[in-house]
């Protein structure tokens, strides 16, 4: 796999950093899980020192010898892979002062903060001076890293390689207009409630603990690597290829939130797990992107576990656990699990009107980037918006501008990468069932080791060898197609 | 507290140490706790390779500045005190070479893993090879580390700064003759039961989980700044001021070793949150020494845990949460918390026995350390001594040498500090008492605010500002002296 000697010494030079990312993982997890609350101060202390030693030590050990190797012929894909990586995160170190890192460092660690105040209180004010600060940066950092055609497509490549403006732009014109006649015709029908009584049901949390657990346990979940715990937002973090941890909530109403959180962050827990394991340690260890990553965690929550066929099998782990779910049929408990709506919460969107959240987000973003508008203009036209795509406005801060902690996290130039992972899970879907079988079939026989087997060869086991791009032509044949998705939309949602 | 410029710059310059201490504390905690069983593989190497980045740093950006430091006037006690603490890492780290620190730090991880396995299944030659290695290893690293009298030296020199194979004969000299004549003549009396109906009683759980905490809040535990969880062996670490985290263990049976486990490890977490705040990130923000550290969860544990105004304290929450203990009187609980006997297992040894398990253990590594016995000739060894000091021999390895874990965490020399502990604790037991009070009125009147506080203004806000010996003088007005615990156990268990 790895026989360059010079690369051999990189991945040696490499070892330490990968131990640094395994504790900053580490405590990232500890932080939104076990953490006492007061460890904070230390914690955010710690954090940004480990954060500077690893830049100061891939400059310093690392670039020279990734200089060495950019351009060199003869290297094996996975040797280019290394180089690619790397060669990536020391142009970008190279280029954005560490005065510059350490303040978007700091940030991290405090906007959350009061982001989190300023949606509790609903007072934007509150959180705009951290919101203005860090749009001010990332703008500076996206001419610090340079672009061709608009500064937006600097930071786009940061979260999902080789991504520019235009492809977004491509995407979202096929898929916008395509969604919308979906949601009309649905909601024209008038199929789906606009209250569902499963919606206010409250269950035991001991009891739905049960529920996920058995599920992770029917969709193959290594229970040996891996860990569910509790977060107020659920994610899941790659600590090394053997231990991979997830988090769920539990509200104690509305049991499909807490349910299909999990599912979610199994497909994205599978990606890390299923990655080849001679990448171990390297910095091929770790999905392709994070539009990649999220098609894998996409393709578990929506097209496995909203399928009428999982729903077969989860019904009767929920009626032995949940109980009230006994007066409901399959049927009617598909129909809760994919009830199209417009709604205000992306994070709670159904399939249809998902990715005209992430539309709006990518709009805004985009405007703000380019300097179009200000922050101070954000909560005006986030409503506009809204109303212009899904025909509803909120009416207050934390159902609007303030939902989501992103931005908080400096992280702008992300949310296209919902999307990218929606269209792929849809596609991958597709070249499953011409290579495969039907998916319904496979999961109503459970045999999710065929799905696991198949995600790993076409996907996994590569981790990060390829850029996305490419990845996603050799793994699916072709290019991505946001058609795949439009179709599986109009198919699922048009004939009811 | 610290002004000069040079102490001022190499602090600054250990932050990022204290930033990878933070990080090995949180992994070594995780391990224990709530790492999937195959992460361990590469968590001992991560471990291993943030150690050896520690002493590079230590040794390429800190040590020339200590250097400078050694022996220079006019600095105040918390300078000298980081310039003594560095230096003892420093001048330690030059004589152990890098193959024999990573070795070391990659059997940390490692051989704990197979010493589970083996006390699981009874098999001694399983961990064998793993204890061989690491008994190998420490003997290097005495002959490297040098002594002036005993080989141990080097070794009882790291776990307590300036102790002496010497200072450790005269303590057991001292002590195991005046130990022995109380257990002889209290076995002679037969007033404590040979098994103890309570040791038998099954507990559930969620309700011992319930005493537990509540204990830790009658003590006045800061939930804020720490937790209590799960594993197999107790034990507290301090990742930050604000973040110290105990654990214990639920056996479901024998309420009393799930409860003063958790007593003991408050002792010691009191002390690591108690530690002066403007020590915070320094080199001084720990304890003086595992004696010292030692001393504090032995007075809470047993000065405090086990006297009779505290079993009334702790009556009415067993009541209630445990229930079974409603048919035992006060001084019934007081006495089953007391119990005097030869027993296997160091862990549940009584007050009067306990310090003969660290004698064994201390002739037994002072031997190995020496070459004057192999790894091979432990158990044998082992059942010698248990019939020799206590009268009793163990059936199975796992109730013999296999028992502790310190010896796969490559930690040999650590035993004889828990003696000291118990001795320290019933000096300072006489100590406040002079100062303050009798501990029983402050104990029954709950006034543990009292305690916090000498201890803290005593030891704990010093942190690592003295060298143990030092600063036990400061505290107590003398040295160490065994006498103290002699009278204890003569005083408490003599007079039945």
């Amino acid at each position: 796999m790895f026989e360059n000697k010079l690369v051999l010494e990189l991945l040696e030079r490499y070892r330490v950093l990968w131990a640094l990312g395994h504790a900053s993982s580490l405590m990232g997890w500890d932080s939104e899980t076990y953490m006492p609350r007061e460890g904070v101060e230390e914690r955010s202390i710690a954090s940004a020192e480990l954060s500077l030693l690893s830049r100061r030590l891939l400059l310093e050990n690392i670039a020279p010898l990734v200089e060495k190797l950019v351009g060199v012929e003869g290297l094996n894909d996975f040797e280019r892979g290394v180089v690619r990586v790397l060669w990536r995160d020391v142009e970008r170190l190279r280029r954005i002062p560490e005065n510059i890192q350490y303040e978007l460092a700091k940030l991290r660690s405090e906007a959350p903060v009061v982001w989190r105040e300023a949606r509790e209180k609903d007072d934007f004010e509150r959180f705009k001076p951290y919101l203005s600060r860090i749009v001010e940066l990332e703008r500076q950092v996206a001419e610090l890293l340079g672009y061709e055609e608009h500064p937006y497509d600097a930071l786009l490549d940061y979260y999902e390689e080789g991504l520019r403006d235009r492809d977004v732009r491509v995407m979202f014109s096929t898929l916008v207009p395509s969604i919308r006649r979906v949601l009309e015709k649905v909601m024209a029908e008038g199929y789906y409630p606009r209250e569902h009584v499963l919606e206010n049901v409250e269950y035991r949390r001991e009891a739905m603990e049960t529920v996920n657990r058995e599920v992770l346990n029917i969709l193959g979940f290594p229970w040996s690597k891996g860990r569910l715990d509790v977060s107020a937002h659920p994610f899941t973090i790659g600590i090394a290829l053997s231990d991979v941890r997830i988090t769920t909530r539990y509200e104690g109403r509305d049991f499909r939130r807490s349910l299909f959180a999990v599912i979610h962050e199994f497909g994205h827990a599978l990606y890390n797990l299923q990655v080849d394991e001679r990448l171990k340690m390297t910095p091929l260890a770790e999905g392709a992107s994070l539009g990649v990553h999220e098609s894998q965690s996409r393709f578990w929550e929506n097209i496995v576990g909203r399928s009428r066929a999982f729903v077969e099998l989860l019904k009767p782990i929920l009626d032995e656990h949940l109980g009230f779910t006994r007066d409901y049929s399959v049927e009617e408990l598909y129909k809760y699990f994919n009830i199209v709506r417009p709604s205000l919460i992306r994070v709670d969107a159904d399939e249809v009107t998902y990715n005209l959240h992430i539309y709006l987000r990518y709009e805004l973003e985009r405007m703000l980037v380019a300097g179009e508008i200000k922050v101070h203009d954000l909560p005006e036209l986030w409503n506009e918006y809204m109303d212009r795509l899904l025909g509803i406005k909120p009416k207050s801060y934390k159902d609007g501008v303030l939902q989501d902690i992103h931005w908080s996290l400096t992280a702008i130039g992300y949310f296209p990468t919902y999307t990218i992972g929606n269209i792929l899970a849809a596609q991958l879907k597709n070249r499953f069932e011409a290579d495969v079988g039907r998916l319904g079939d496979v999961i109503g026989e459970r045999r999710f080791e065929l799905v696991r087997v198949y995600l790993r060869e076409k996907i996994h086991k590569w981790g990060a060898v390829y850029p996305p791009k490419d990845l996603v032509v050799k793994a699916l044949g072709e290019p991505m197609n946001p058609v795949y998705l439009a179709e599986y939309i109009e198919n699922k949602y048009s004939r009811l």
